[in-house]
């Protein structure tokens, strides 16, 4: 109560019209103290975490078609309006698919029943086939590499292929969690595909990630066009070891039972809701988090976390009553996990509209503490930048890096046609203990941490549209 | 294959008899040259890790009244007649209860129907009754004490009492593990029987034990004599949160079913593996473990390392070819999770034998670094203990520590007859992250712990076995 008091209070003060300050004048293109003020009342800020809450507790999963996605888009939508931007849904069809049964023993073992009771905990993956109704059992071909199940392609038909990758953590730890994600990734992301075309009757691959409470993380996984999905899911690590340790002593089978449906594509829509700049309205910087989430957890971190940040750069800018240059578009963009509709929706129609998008900025990497900006742009456009680290460093984000590929899969469109790509820096080193599974919940983020976010992301989004002139365009790489 | 070859040449090493020392003699009452020879041939043990291998992975799960436990005493009274041990079974009867459905799901929150999709993650605590088969639904009431329940004991009336205590992981991370567990474990023993007293229809009871996974920890919990057990399972730390934010707001409704069954009793028996005594046969020193676990994991670290730890004080003294003045008897309990009845079954018979119970170990809390000995015995018999800490030094084994209480479920009722009971002092930091529930598994457990565990184990066996007088009876409290 207290907190908010004050705030209502500082947002009454006058300050200066930022306006008429300018690189020409000699003094800083866009006015520090006006970033300090951004910093410091998104350092108070209170709605994104309350807005987190009730999209985690009252609503909860948000998996693309379902009535939680649904519910999540009306309530975001009335939030933005409630703040004062102008808000808009964009619409899109996306992908529907439904996790079902999904259960897996051991009934093999060393060439004999076992009798016990050895049940596996797993996750279907997004997109996973189906097997018969009331299961399929087979033999386990347990491989740690895509290099020995090429070796031992003939011995995958007719078998349960298990990838038994592990997470490096330590790659993780040192603030490389993308680079662990992606490397220990390509088991899910490629593996049923690959051995499906080997003749393979299911895929189970180890969870991409750490932490070892027996807790399965789901996921996306590609197939080639026209290829079937097979069944395919995610074991826990115990799991993938335990299958690993049992196939080295003898042959084992495992009764496996995946009963996903695909359903026809679903109606959604992103959310986008603008803050009209004040000389360029039609130039546009914009910054986001997806709404959709996997269905096992609340998707809190997930990117509850990332798109709520994104939502408070607007409101931030309202409390304060700061309308930049530029229009700030904030967008809570739709089916980032299991199928990225979203962001093609968004750069469609964008491509259509007048104007430029001169920035894009997408939060998307859990709801640890904002350690600095990563930002994919020109190396001549670096050293504009750093007036925001600076504006920063009150609060510790105070790192500057330059990133030469994608660094938002939603705003990935964006980048590929030369838009300057930001994301937060970060600390990503337990989210991919939690991420796509039952454990990404509210209580995973720590309301400061949050704050950070919204404060780096405010001050980021706030000083693109405020500069003179926009950032150079930029090629960057297709990678993330 | 090197480590083994080694331990069977240093078997085949004289040494002196050390029956010839004793403390008349004005040297030392046990040779610690024996005793370190013990310690070194244990930090080598691959025996128990092994056995534990073997339990975990091609046996499983071993609640009372499962093929699980019967395969696992099969399994374990053979590989102990292979050691050379005498080996017999204790029969006894063991309740049998099976966890069935257990599903729960928030369907009204602030007075409307949810509609989506918010599923909570539980788990039947022990003797937990059943709901109908397709479930029942009620209003909940969250309470954080047992003086709230009373406060509010007319609201508990046809409703789903949620238990919301926090485990304190500070006191665990300070040594204080099992103090933390019998704390927070209040809920979990006695909540249940207390909200049924009051007309509650069902009880949920925040798991007890940290580390945030959205996993559950169930266990057992009491009823009164002729009380019926109502339904009553463990909520994953997350969801007994999730719950609690949402009745602060407004009315919950959950829908809950749970369909354990209460089966007869069931066949089942202890283990018991003699080493005899080269003096006094008939006296007898118990070092032991229970060979059942709860059906969520498969027991690996409660208590399939305490159990394999304790037999391989024989395997240790079988490779050294070394027998005490009095028998060491290693006993597989059975039954220790959920009725006690092994350790009930073991004093029945003892009782009725000639001879002594001069001592008893229990190794009972998980598969942490051993940091020396436990001893429920009276204050001047510590000093004679001094000699096994610093046997174990070289290892880092070297706290010795008086208790009052009782060290072991399943040698409480020796230690109730004056017994002194022993338990070795063990990391037990993040025991209870993995205490009853589905990760329990054998990556939880590090071969060097278990090593140190059977070293601490063997020298303080060997002692009590082989000190010229035996301890000093003891008259203990009642409580752990």
């Amino acid at each position: 109560m207290s907190i908010r008091f004050w705030i209502l209070s500082l947002a009454l003060l006058p300050f200066f019209p930022v306006a008429a300050l300018g690189a020409a004048s000699g003094q800083p293109a866009v006015d520090p103290a006006v970033l300090g003020r951004i910093r410091d009342v998104a350092m108070q800020d209170v709605w994104a975490y309350q807005h987190l809450a009730e999209l985690t507790d009252e609503i909860g999963p948000r998996l693309s078609g379902s009535t939680g996605l649904e519910a999540a888009i009306v309530r975001i939508a009335a939030a933005m309006k409630e703040v004062g931007a102008t808000v808009a849904l964009q619409p899109t069809k996306v992908p529907h698919w439904e996790r079902g049964v999904e259960t897996a023993d051991v009934v093999e073992f060393a060439g004999r029943s076992t009798g016990l009771n050895q049940h596996l905990h797993l996750a279907a993956l997004g997109d996973s086939g189906a097997t018969p109704a009331n299961g399929l059992t087979a033999r386990v071909l347990v491989v740690h590499s895509f290099e020995e199940l090429s070796a031992r392609a003939k011995d995958a038909q007719g078998k349960i292929v298990v990838f038994n990758m592990p997470f490096d953590q330590r790659l993780a730890d040192n603030g490389y969690a993308g680079e662990a994600y992606g490397q220990a990734g390509e088991e899910r992301f490629v593996g049923p595909s690959a051995a499906s075309k080997l003749g393979a009757v299911a895929t189970l691959v180890r969870s991409v990630g750490d932490a070892q409470y027996r807790l399965p993380h789901t996921g996306a996984t590609e197939w080639d066009a026209g290829q079937t999905p097979m069944p395919a899911a995610a074991l826990a690590a115990e799991d993938a070891q335990l299958l690993d340790r049992l196939a080295a002593a003898g042959p084992v089978s495992v009764h496996l039972t995946l009963t996903p449906r695909h359903l026809p594509d679903a109606e959604s829509a992103n959310v986008v809701a603008e803050w009209v700049g004040r000389e360029h309205p039609e130039d546009v910087v914009v910054v986001g988090g997806h709404l959709d989430s996997w269905d096992l957890g609340t998707g809190a971190i997930d990117d509850g976390a990332g798109v709520m940040a994104a939502a408070g750069v607007i409101e931030t800018l309202a409390r304060l009553g700061l309308h930049p240059r530029r229009t700030i578009r904030f967008v809570a963009f739709t089916n980032e996990e299991n199928g990225g509709r979203g962001g093609q929706a968004y750069f469609a129609a964008a491509s259509k509209q007048p104007g430029k998008t001169v920035a894009a900025i997408e939060c998307d990497l859990g709801a640890g503490r904002a350690l600095g900006v990563q930002a994919a742009v020109n190396s001549n456009s670096m050293e504009k930048l750093k007036a925001v680290t600076q504006a920063l460093s009150p609060i510790g984000a105070t790192v500057l890096v330059r990133r030469e590929g994608v660094v938002g899969s939603d705003i990935r469109p964006l980048q590929l046609s030369g838009v300057p790509g930001f994301a937060p820096l970060l600390d990503a080193r337990h989210y991919f203990d939690y991420h796509h599974t039952a454990a990404d919940t509210l209580d995973k983020v720590d309301p400061e941490n949050l704050r950070s976010e919204v404060a780096t992301l405010a001050v980021l989004a706030y000083y693109l549209a405020e500069m003179p002139e926009a950032l150079a365009r930029v090629t960057v790489k297709d990678e993330e």
